[in-house]
């Protein structure tokens, strides 16, 4: 079996960028390069796309290697659900395909099933060559799809007014209240400056 | 005065790439970059880098092209606080350097003033030659920096456990409760499926 074309990409050029934009080759990107190939198939001519990915891992980077969208210019958003799924549509229409991994259908792809469940187990290295391989035939069965619409477009279209703020005189969206988010009790990531 | 090399990349090939990957030419990208360069330099050798943007316009973008770190591989975090900051850091030493545009050090920098509060005014494009000219000088002046510690790192090392969501039978984090997000009542921006 020849390698596959996904989304205008060849195989081993896909394999090549995810490898330098994501750092290794990426079991995860791939599965989910064959899922955008499989919404954009069905849903289109899609002159305004945007994606929303309901995982944080390895779907984002498929999308913005393969797709106009990025997390930068907006259209692409995601969702931190930890599911393997993706809708792709059309951010005028609201018109979209959603697609996503269908557990039930891995019986016959032993390596697939084992990558797929892997973040219940130990963590396994499996060999991408043969992992591939078997993604590549186990996306025709595996990749389930369902059209959808969405109630409103995910991208921001409006700009906001911004001020500084009272606290560290920093610009920030006004909207979000009377000093910036940093400032306020939404901190919980950083910061304290270090002591020497 | 010559181009500048921003984190190790020529000016050209910077334009290039964020016009490829991001869509567009992008003042905001370029001064992200000046940023990061910034950070990095301050922050010295980081073998584990991480880095997290305080928005999620532009910067990220900057970040992918210019770093190892990226959405879908978790060492790139976004905060969606709409704040034009970001905070490059090792997660074993959880030591930063936390970067910020200071917009009173603009004040003779007109086009990257216009451009810096644009998003209170009706957006006008900018000449990109000329605005890019005025933020690589600006950059020396506007660009605020200072280190900080963090709290924990904010990639997820650890796999949670996962299994099938007894409303659509698709695999989620457990954690999460005793449905998917998606079927719960967090499903705010998607679906019905399209009535024909």
């Amino acid at each position: 079996m020849s390698d596959p074309v996904i989304c205008g990409v060849d195989f081993d050029d896909f394999v090549i960028s995810m490898e330098e934009f994501h750092g290794y080759r990426s079991p995860g990107i791939l599965f989910g390069g064959l899922m955008i190939e499989a919404s954009l198939h069905e849903l289109g001519d899609t002159p305004y796309l945007n994606v929303v990915t309901e995982t944080v891992v390895c779907l984002p980077d498929a999308v913005q290697l393969l797709t106009p969208c990025t997390i930068g210019n907006g259209f692409l958003q995601t969702i931190d659900w930890g599911k393997f799924a993706l809708t792709c549509y059309d951010r005028l229409s609201l018109l979209g395909v959603r697609v996503w991994m269908n557990p039930d259908a891995l019986g016959g792809y032993p390596l697939v099933r084992q990558w797929f469940e892997r973040s219940s187990h130990k963590k396994e290295k499996l060999p991408f060559e043969a992992l591939a391989a078997e993604i590549i035939v186990a996306a025709k069965e595996a990749i389930s799809q369902r059209p959808v619409h969405l109630h409103r477009s995910l991208k921001e279209s409006q700009s906001v007014p911004t001020g500084r703020c009272p606290g560290c005189g920093e610009s920030y969206p006004l909207h979000l209240g009377p000093a910036c988010p940093a400032c306020g009790d939404q901190a919980y990531y950083f910061y304290q400056t270090p002591t020497k």
